[in-house]
């Protein structure tokens, strides 16, 4: 097979562009590396890398992905999360404004009246923001902030002490913009060891890579894609990218906005990071600054990147996703729940009244909606309407609402409302228990189907008595001396609640009617155990025809859900046949055949459903 | 059948929540109508109108929704659309910033180096914006302003001339303001006309529903959801949304993200629209309005409807919907081709060398990234990849040049990559031509197998030379003395390449036997013409054998592919051959019940492919 002979690895094209990306603007010699203290200005101005974070955890690197760095500003967008996470959003809004200033970072930049920071992302507001911070269960503010920072990062981070002491020993107009806050009592005590915790919070070391996750963790609702842990509560997310989309890049946040359209931060570290919100994290590091104080290679990049990959917030906008996957009805796609003929046939003629429609994606209002349009266009024509959510990826809670309202609605009409799997629905939206729902489709399908039966046949409609051999649906009608000769020549078997009346792997040597009770069909579990149920026989049916037919080893369990009683045609019987009545076998050939035609054809209207 | 009976029509727990939110509001008497013109101090201030249009076209409205009122500053929005269509992004940024400015509505706010106003959503800004639009083909810049709101709100609009008067007679300072740009070249001609423009485009009647629609419009990528013309040029889409992001609300736009999170307008008109990208629109009107100029009750409105509904842009964030399908490969479902045994088998066995992925949804670089991932994994396993795109709403150019390069590092490692189906993918992205496209996931799957099958079997694979009744598959290895009879007994026919062999729903009587060519089975289209091939059968392989066994009619149509010579078993010899040769049709019943089990069989494993 060539494909084991295959000498290179196939290439990925978006590791290909990223390398293309990085090459494109290695040379670039714009901008200054930052100089105010001198820990800063001994990074190399060549130092280069970019990294993207998918919301499912795969992490791309290019160039200098993990030579460290001081995060400097971008904390102010995480420690703004920490703060509300402490004090609430109501008493943050009264201490920091959420406004643009149009000013620079280190502008002082109070609202006149409150003295209140226009908003988290320049320096007053940022040190207000630190000051909200809480010691708590005996941690500093600053191991807060950097625990909080390490589950973004998905690693433990560590504080640059030299860049540390630098800050606080040149943080004279920080100390200025410290005691005008305290003067108006944005913050609560004098400022001098929240400064300390500011100075220590910007010299927290990252690398590029640790960016793209802390991106992607704040695009992926706070959940840190690589450990899967809540580094951030999920209900101050949308806060933070929305200060990081309006301010996060001082004043070219407008200009950022327009070109880019990502929510984003800068550092004069020389790291910047962008998030597309429910999808992927940037990071990128280059130390030489723009005049704004941006990284200026991080700019380029990010301009490529949101142009490049068509990445920008407004640009394909978000996805609407089909939220229906499939719709189709019981006389299309019927329960594995074996009917007598005429059962059979009252599903098929009558099938139409149970709709089912395949939810996928994630529920919101959004996808929800056209959900709830198609559910009240069915409503007219049936009296069974199934959402089955088994691809559905997340349930939020007006979904859920919605559904609730759906279900009186459609009740109102004479519809009955119908969800599964209970399972997954109950994982997603615990709060779901109050609506009907069932383990599976089938079960759902075979909960309807019943009671369309004892609507249509009577409530006598699922009675399977024990039957003789002449009334099994194979035999049914055959000359009386071929039904006695095959009543002495049948062997009788019976098995209890539970026995195994057929183990998957057997080979196939038999064709058996049951008489009496009810069997269940099971898919094998790799255990070798029993799993979902495929099928379910009752008295008056027979299985284990195709065996018989083609000699292909049993593919499932057959178990004995109820005490049941069987007859059982086995090969070399089937064979005598041959020369002793031959007349019969040919019967009996026809109708296994015809039985066999009849599953095939129902097989293809399921293919057909599916295919659409 | 109840639902009938049913007396009620179901209700939309959509309507139900908006008629429910429109009633909290209702009494709200916060605010003041705008009154620096007789003409909007007329509007009642009860007048309250919610509307919300989805991406597809389907319009909720509750209250007031269809009483007209001037557009106003909304017009800013869409005006800037025009300006860019015009003049491009290049030019436009050069006379017009995009920057937040903190001040209110009417500042004169221009940047002090270039007079450039700060944004186009401030008066000084509208107006430089309103003079880049240029008089066409013999129309008035008010003349193509009209018309393009008008393709956005998909019905004709028109000016409400006494409020055009008013605004005229009192419109001082942004005469002033006018006179300013002018100073400073932001505009390249004497204000006067100008204004009069700008006066007339605030002037413009809308009613709340044009408002969702508009906003639609904006959702939809410049597409009208319900005329399904392109009233906005798609490049220029999220400039739009992006200066309404950042500065659509003047001084509350910073709150308005962060609380809202919406890119939306006002207007003193009392009207608000907001637009949820890619998703769905809103229009609220109610004319009161609260310090910042915007409708107090609009503020309320979309705060609810953001909370309730979860819409804010970051909230839930755009979506990450699954991109792939499904995934099986050629030993679960093969193709419609009918193979003989010995293909048969070797599919069964390395089918897996075939794998298919089956893609949903918008493709563009995030959800096409998942796509790239999973084909790199399967490439060490396969030779033959297909991705079936029947089911992708879009798919952007970076997909497409994705997709190529993925092309290129699959061949590297010896795997080829299909395509389907082509007409849908043509439709989408005409560049994508240079890919390998098949007609169908059925084309492309018997195009792969036919070169495996050469590969693993040989160059005379696919030889399917004339037969003898006696080298058939139903008929082979049965004593001679059966077959000569058979010979004698079955009639021969032949067909011209195209003539029909069997019709669907015509009476199930025969059993055929090619003995030289292909022939084709076709579902029949509505027209009752042939439609979607559904299976191919050559020399050797027998057809309509279910009919024979069942009875039941026609499902398909099959056709000669090339000329054909067949004998025929009907159903009279069928009958004869229980009395003149049972052992015979006894072998022959084996032999179809046979077939008619591994049909049922390879359905089975494609459905369990399709429900994973």
């Amino acid at each position: 097979m060539s494909s084991n002979t295959a000498k290179h690895p196939a290439q990925s094209p978006i590791e290909n562009y990223l390398k293309a990306l990085h090459a494109r603007h290695a040379a670039l010699d714009d901008g200054e590396v930052a100089d105010y203290i001198p820990e800063l200005a001994n990074a190399n101005a060549h130092w280069f890398g970019i990294s993207l974070a998918t919301r499912d955890g795969h992490v791309y690197e290019v160039g200098d992905t993990r030579q460290t760095f001081t995060i400097q500003s971008i904390s102010k967008a995480l420690a703004y999360g920490l703060a509300l996470e402490d004090r609430g959003e109501d008493f943050i809004l009264s201490r920091i404004s959420v406004e643009p200033s149009g000013d620079a970072f280190n502008a002082i930049s109070l609202k006149a009246e409150s003295g209140a920071p226009f908003n988290p992302m320049i320096n007053a507001g940022a040190i207000a923001t630190c000051g909200q911070i809480q010691k708590r269960d005996g941690r500093s503010r600053i191991e807060r902030i950097l625990a909080y920072l390490s589950a973004c990062a998905g690693r433990p981070l560590s504080i640059d002490q030299a860049v540390y002491r630098s800050e606080s020993d040149t943080g004279h107009r920080n100390r200025a913009i410290g005691w005008m806050l305290r003067n108006f009592g944005i913050i609560d005590e004098e400022p001098t060891e929240i400064l300390e915790t500011y100075f220590q919070q910007c010299a927290i070391q990252v690398n590029c890579r640790d960016l793209a996750v802390i991106a992607a963790t704040l695009a992926n609702h706070g959940r840190n894609p690589l450990t899967h842990e809540q580094a951030i509560a999920p209900e101050y997310v949308e806060n933070i990218l929305s200060v990081m989309a309006s301010c996060g890049m001082y004043d070219f946040s407008g200009e950022w906005l327009y070109h880019i359209g990502l929510p984003a931060k800068s550092g004069v570290g020389g790291g910047v990071l962008a998030a597309l919100p429910g999808q992927l994290g940037i990071g990128v590091f280059s130390p030489p600054l723009d005049a704004q104080g941006n990284s200026a290679r991080g700019i380029r990049v990010c301009t490529d990147l949101s142009h490049d990959l068509s990445l920008h917030l407004f640009a394909n906008g978000p996805q609407l996703p089909a939220s229906i996957r499939l719709s189709y009805d019981a006389s299309q796609v019927a329960s594995r729940r074996q009917r007598a003929p005429e059962a059979r046939q009252v599903l098929l003629s009558s099938g139409h009244r149970i709709r089912l429609l395949e939810l996928q994606g994630e529920l919101n209002f959004v996808t929800t909606e056209t959900v709830i349009r198609a559910a009240l266009k069915q409503a007219p024509y049936c009296q069974y309407l199934i959402l089955n959510c088994r691809n559905v990826a997340s349930l939020d809670d007006v979904t859920r609402k919605l559904f609730e309202e759906l279900k009186d609605s459609l009740e109102n009409q004479g519809v009955q409302l119908h969800l599964c799997p209970a399972s997954r629905l109950l994982a997603l939206a615990p709060a779901i228990a109050k609506l009907p729902l069932h383990a599976d489709d089938d079960a759902a399908l075979e909960y309807c189907e019943n009671q369309l039966l004892a609507e249509l046949i009577g409530p006598d409609w699922d009675q399977a008595p024990p039957v003789e051999i002449g009334n099994t649906h194979l035999l049914r009608g055959l000359p009386a001396d071929d039904l006695a000769w095959l009543a002495r020549e049948m062997p009788t078997h019976d098995a209890a609640s539970g026995e195994c009346i057929i183990e998957a792997g057997d080979n196939a040597e038999s064709l058996f009617l049951l008489l009496s009770g009810t069997v269940e069909v099971r898919l094998p579990e790799p255990s070798g155990k029993s799993g979902k149920r495929v099928g379910v026989f009752v008295a008056g049916m027979s299985f284990g025809e195709m065996g018989l037919i083609d000699g292909a080893p049993r593919s499932a369990h057959v178990l004995a859900h109820t005490p049941v009683v069987y007859r059982v045609i086995d090969r070399a019987l089937f064979d005598r046949l041959e020369t002793e009545r031959p007349k019969l076998k040919i019967r009996l050939l026809e109708r296994l055949a015809c039985q066999i035609s009849d599953n095939l054809r129902r097989s293809n209207r399921e293919i057909a459903a599916f295919k659409n």
